[in-house]
């Protein structure tokens, strides 16, 4: 007799895209909601970078601090408190250092690079550590294979972080790749959470630079286009603004559009289900739902806890997962 | 017509021989009463280790940190003031943590790791990191290629730093092996230094595990035996006892023999033409001298900057330095 299993009844639960901040939050609210069986939480790693022979997973880290609930809550990412005593020093010593990385961060990565360079794979060393920061909900890269988002820019080719942190976004963007994307593939846990979930969440995190790269992985986009399950974008454009990050910017130079929660409808269209906007945007509610999208109208600011849980709830209820 | 060179009518100064943090107090005083074009400091390199992947050269950074000024003054090691915040974070994500890396240290092997991993040499990045560091002495390691001093003991072989900082020398050492030794070959600048220094200064450090291994390296004890200039060994054992470290230990356990400044006597016999030793052992003053040494008995616990520089000028003064 084959053993009782909670799960033999249900699908696979919340399957929820994630890139940074926005994504993260968007998390916290879900896993506080949803039991860690329930919730597995992709993340991208197109904006990974070696960082002093590190490997640093930026969109990871601010997920996994996030759930921990360790993350500094000005910025949204990094690690609360973190001091900066290595950097100096790096500094003195003639290193490049516009990417702030705290002490704590640096164990971290420091951690993370000698696992994988033990054999273990980005899986497994992401579910590890963040099980050790005290995350229980599944936290899993996109890939175990490095992708590498390259911003085609009228100054060059360069990184995300090249791009986002030491340029400040200043480049206009005119072009975007995801090098490594064609020969990688999901990672073991997105790969069966795809098979069947409830339902799928795109987190509001920018739409190109954030859930793009995860949907160019081989077999994504058409797994998640030919579902039959409701798949909840949640847009991070609120009044023609990104809350945070490039996204903006970028609907402007590079997809040519001014940003709006319609053009996230746009981008999502044929990919996404339902739609979830800002009150600020109700005037595009009835072009939205021209797209043949359920949509909802709500607060989508995610300013405290309560405000993640609150948008939870409604995207969990819209989607008909029970909580 | 050939550039006017201040040091072609001198040979090239002092050669000093050091390991850990007793070698480090005597280069001090020597770099304090000797112009940096007169002394080179030649660094052992066989208890360098892989932390995290991380390249440390404990005895390199002891050298630099106290050349420097910011050395901790209370342990003669490590970075005064450093903080320890990415090494509880290691901890806390399952990492090792018994040797103590700080932040700044931290930093400091991240950026050494990745100019080796950019195909600098050590030498090159010795001398690089310890001038933005303020050092204007020549800071040597002996060799390049990496050489590894192994302790044969009743618990079974182990390298220096996990006898020493992990297991807290209680081991009891049998046999000593310089791994690699044989295939290095001396680094550029402790070869050039070799072939006409004006005196060599065996710095106050363990005979076995900081000087041995330097001396291991192919051709240098056979250059230093057959020099015609004063070599000056300064005894590490005071009154029976190491200053610091295992010294005292090993002489009993590995050398079979009781501590003394006679003990290290008879292990530079024929290498060291002139011997310092501690007023505590002026008792042995004739059996040091009927081994044929040029001895001088004088204080030699450093435990302020005025000791090492009192030790400096009577050092180069036996050696016929001018300073």
């Amino acid at each position: 007799m084959p053993e009782a299993n909670s799960s033999d009844n249900r699908r696979g639960g919340v399957l929820a895209l994630a890139g940074g901040v926005g994504g993260a939050k968007l998390a916290v609210g879900l896993a506080r909601v949803l039991p860690p069986d329930a919730l597995t939480v992709v993340v991208n790693t197109g904006d990974d970078e070696i960082f002093y022979g590190l490997h640093v997973s930026p969109d990871i880290d601010t997920v996994t601090y996030s759930l921990a609930g360790l993350a500094n809550p000005e910025t949204g990412w990094g690690f609360a408190g973190d001091t900066f005593n290595a950097l100096g020093t790096l500094k003195n010593l003639g290193a490049d250092t516009w990417f702030g990385l705290g002490d704590h961060d640096l164990a971290l990565h420091l951690r993370r690079t000698d696992m994988l360079r033990s054999g273990k794979t980005l899986s497994d060393v992401t579910l590890d550590l963040s099980r050790r920061m005290g995350v229980r909900h599944p936290v899993v890269p996109m890939s175990d294979q490095p992708v590498r988002t390259i911003i085609e820019s009228d100054d060059g080719e360069m990184s995300f972080q090249e791009y986002f942190v030491h340029r400040r976004s200043e480049p206009e963007v005119i072009g975007l790749r995801f090098d490594g994307a064609d020969s990688a593939s999901p990672s073991p846990v997105f790969k069966s959470a795809l098979e069947s979930p409830n339902a799928i969440v795109f987190c509001p995190s920018n739409p190109f630079l954030s859930v793009d790269p995860i949907m160019a992985l081989p077999g994504v986009r058409e797994m998640i286009a030919v579902s039959d399950i409701p798949r909840v974008a949640v847009s991070p454009i609120i009044g023609g603004r990104a809350v945070k990050g490039p996204a903006a910017r970028i609907f402007q130079t590079f997809a040519q559009k001014p940003p709006s929660a319609l053009a996230v409808a746009e981008h999502y269209e044929g990919i996404a289900t339902h739609f979830v906007m800002d009150n600020k945007d109700e005037s595009s509610r009835v072009a939205v739902e021209a797209l043949g999208y359920e949509v909802l109208v709500t607060e989508t600011l995610m300013t405290t806890d309560a405000h993640k849980i609150a948008l939870a709830i409604e995207v969990c209820g819209m989607a008909g997962v029970p909580i």
